[in-house]
């Protein structure tokens, strides 16, 4: 019968949270506030409700300084409805501006012929992105300007060096699609590329799903940022977006939409219809805003998103030495440079040696160390919530499965 | 400082839960069945996962009498989501019927033409509705069978009567729209409506989002049944869709789509692929999943759908023959025959009055009876969760605030 102290848990998400909040939650579900009601009764339109939503929304602008000219929303349907959703709502945009140029349909409607929205696919879940993107729009508007496969033969794990990557022009570029952190093939962004220029250029979206509040962002470079809450911030169910305010009101009518042929998204997945509402455009799990506001009030307290960055970086700097040390059992998957802080990837180069390694780590408690089904293999999924004291234990625990199976 | 016991909850919804289920939940959420990790922090991939999504499900089945021939699928963006999802592919599953017995896109084309989702739009929610699917497919695709606005001066409260509905042709409709629980105006349907046929002329999809489990339905007449949870069944972020399966597996390609002009649908918003995934295409709220599941096993362990009921006509029936009791002074809104079991909306006449009636029954713990702000006036909200023993403790209190003010 372990405790939440008996086990520490390096699943890839949904993953674990702080205890402190779920102590908190503990209470709230049952009688939140001494208001003899459970926070997911509460009505969404109270007050109480109200003060929730901008408590949290508070917190990820501080943490991660979001412009005033930016907004905050929450959604349901996690990053795969997003999928969807900056289609629909980059290219209304990229239309719209081209209008307001032109003032003249069938000079947009030029225009369209031969724009892209570019992907940068360095992974699963940028993959699944982009072919979205093709049965929503068409493989014509889609440009993969990078490819990670194609580089890595056929396998993930190396993110294609710039100068290789086949950007669109920018004149006939739609949006620029990334995903910062790849939580299955543990491959991460080690900074904003240069080949996006300042933002200013190039409308740049971003999937942080699986690294967002881990480190600075310069939020000024994206036209939109979004992850789902359930790595480092909350719980399934919740779907944090931050974008530029001219995205919300650059919008074409639906009559511009259907004369150029274009898609019109599904109210659920219209931003400025979330936006106008308040993120209440229909009843949001209130329950999730909060846990998720309180986590990022826990990570305002320690210090600030300058804090979590350190922590983040020591916690996968450990873990990664440890693993090289011992390179004639340890293969880590990803390429240098392209290596995740949050989900580190690594083959145990022996018969049956990986699944030993993870049910001798279980039987000590730590677990959730299983890769993904679709490329197998040993994954440590580092987010904020897993302690330095954590990681400590299980870079022990790493040695000494080392030195027991020294080769 | 208000227990539980204190507050007797009759909003509109998010609604109240069962204190029992809420303390499990309470302990689910920091430590589940002593796992050492909260229920919200386990993988959606688990054994432990899928073991609730199936008893969900299954107790779903029990308390509908689902048949073998419907799927039962969980899904994030509540009701409002279904709105688009319906129309995407109920036309997908139209058009590729019409294909498979024409085999001819030509004759798909032709038949389009005049073709017509019929809408019964008796309140609120299924004017959105209507309203979204005038979005997606052009209002000339959208009929509107029945308007209530039309029959009851500009405002919901009358079902109006089946000989005044103008559904298109068979042969030319697509399917069927109507909500049978009209939360904001307390209007629900009395039964299955007879001119809809017995679900083999015409395909009939069903909003239930709060009436569902409170009474028995015939799933067969049905194509498609959803309900957001968060009103009967449990919290917000979770919808249920009951569907039949063909809707499934006979889909259109995108290829067929574009050619005929018709919108695509999200991938969040595709049944098959949410189907043939058991739900967990992406990351489904295992939590809320949990949380529903405990609520309609409690309900077929009390007496299943039959007791459930027999509950909600009596508590119906005494709320409305209290109110009714006092004509002068309360104003049941809906008229006889329309009127719902759930949603008990009624107008007090007299300068301040409402005020006063909710303002007194708050300070007696009766609280969330304001009607919904585009309406105004007094609404009992009478879900499942609502007790007996709640129901009348309000009556008495509508009574003696009847005495306070007879006139």
């Amino acid at each position: 019968m372990p405790t939440r102290e008996d086990i520490l848990y390096f699943g890839a998400g949904p993953a674990r949270l702080p205890t402190s909040v779920l102590t908190a939650a503990s209470t709230s579900i049952l009688n939140h506030n001494s208001t003899g009601l459970g926070l997911t009764e509460h009505s969404h339109r109270s007050t109480l409700s109200s003060e929730i939503l901008t408590g949290a929304s508070n917190a990820l602008r501080q943490l991660l300084s979001v412009p005033d000219d930016y907004s905050i929303i929450f959604m349901q349907g996690g990053g795969t409805t997003q999928f969807s959703s900056v289609v629909y709502n980059l290219l209304g945009y990229w239309v719209q501006r081209e209008l307001e140029k032109a003032e003249d349909l069938e000079a947009v409607r030029g225009k369209l012929r031969g724009a892209k929205i570019d992907y940068l696919v360095t992974g699963t879940w940028s993959q699944k992105a982009s072919e979205e993107a093709s049965r929503l729009v068409g493989e014509e508007m889609v440009n993969v300007a990078a490819d990670a496969k194609a580089v890595g033969g056929g396998k993930y794990g190396k993110i294609p060096e710039e100068s290789a990557w086949v950007l669109t022009e920018k004149e006939k570029s739609i949006f620029t699609y990334y995903c910062d952190n790849e939580t299955v093939d543990g491959v991460e962004f080690p900074n904003f590329p240069m080949a996006l220029g300042d933002g200013a250029e190039r409308l740049v979206v971003c999937d942080m799903s699986s690294n967002i509040l881990s480190r600075k962002v310069d939020v000024r470079k994206y036209a939109l940022i979004f992850a789902g809450a359930q790595k480092n911030v909350g719980t399934t169910g919740l779907t944090l977006v931050i974008l530029r305010n001219d995205i919300l009101t650059r919008q074409p009518t639906l009559k511009t939409l259907r004369s150029l042929g274009l898609p019109i998204q599904p109210i659920m997945m219209d931003y400025k219809t979330i936006a106008k509402n308040g993120s209440l455009y229909n009843t949001l799990p209130i329950f999730d805003v909060w846990v998720a506001g309180e986590v990022m009030k826990e990570l305002v307290t320690a210090g600030g998103i300058e804090t979590q960055e350190a922590v983040s970086g020591r916690k996968s700097d450990k873990l990664y030495a440890t693993l090289e040390a011992s390179p004639k059992l340890f293969q880590i998957v990803p390429m240098q440079g392209s290596r995740s802080r949050m989900n580190i990837c690594v083959r145990i180069l022996g018969e049956g040696l990986e699944k030993e390694f993870a049910a001798l780590a279980e039987a000590q408690g730590m677990t959730g160390l299983k890769g993904h089904r679709s490329v197998g293999g040993i994954r440590v999924s580092n987010y904020n919530s897993i302690s330095e004291a954590a990681v400590d234990k299980l870079v022990m625990f790493i040695e000494a499965f080392a030195v027991a199976h020294s080769v």
